[in-house]
């Protein structure tokens, strides 16, 4: 659902992603690479959606971009973005940016 | 699918929304948004994806602040926003950010 995240600024990694027809493994390896960016020290939050096509956007929050660091070097990540690149994705995209501004609307 | 933006720096303007039960007339209008949107001096792209579940997350990217509130101020978007908060959305969070570094893979 939505990420609950302060008033900026802080960070977003935004993976936009387009899955491949190898999927074996996949669930379980994103489970694990979920939890290890959720317990990243900064974490502030998560959205995802994947669409009939293929194409994901996942958005991660963190505080500051140490936090990032920490996450983008954890050796775990970096295997599992080993196994993304030979079999789940035929394409990514990957951004760090610095949120400046928001606005939320709840019904 | 990925937009293909230039080097960074550039903006990103990032909407997660959740559908909520009542989308009458957001096909066309999110046509007509979109028109708007890509025509924006400054546009450089888009990026969208949206689950079963309704959570839909949409990225547009911008050479500017300037060019975004552009597309913020135009008269249509403004009428538009209106119709989705009476309507189409139970919930959204609008995110604007700079983009300080990216990475990219493509099989």
């Amino acid at each position: 659902m939505f990420a609950d995240t302060p008033a900026p600024p802080y960070y977003a990694v935004t993976f936009t992603s387009k899955h491949s027809e190898n999927l074996d493994g996949y669930a379980g390896e994103l489970e694990h690479i979920l939890a290890i960016a959720t317990r990243q020290p900064g974490y502030l939050g998560i959205e995802t959606a994947r669409g009939d096509d293929g194409l994901g956007i996942t958005i991660v929050y963190y505080d500051s971009l140490e936090a990032i660091d920490g996450w983008r070097n954890n050796a775990d990540h970096m295997e599992v973005k080993k196994k993304g690149r030979e079999t789940w994705y035929d394409g990514y995209r990957l951004r760090i940016a610095r949120v400046e501004k928001d606005s939320s609307f709840n019904r």
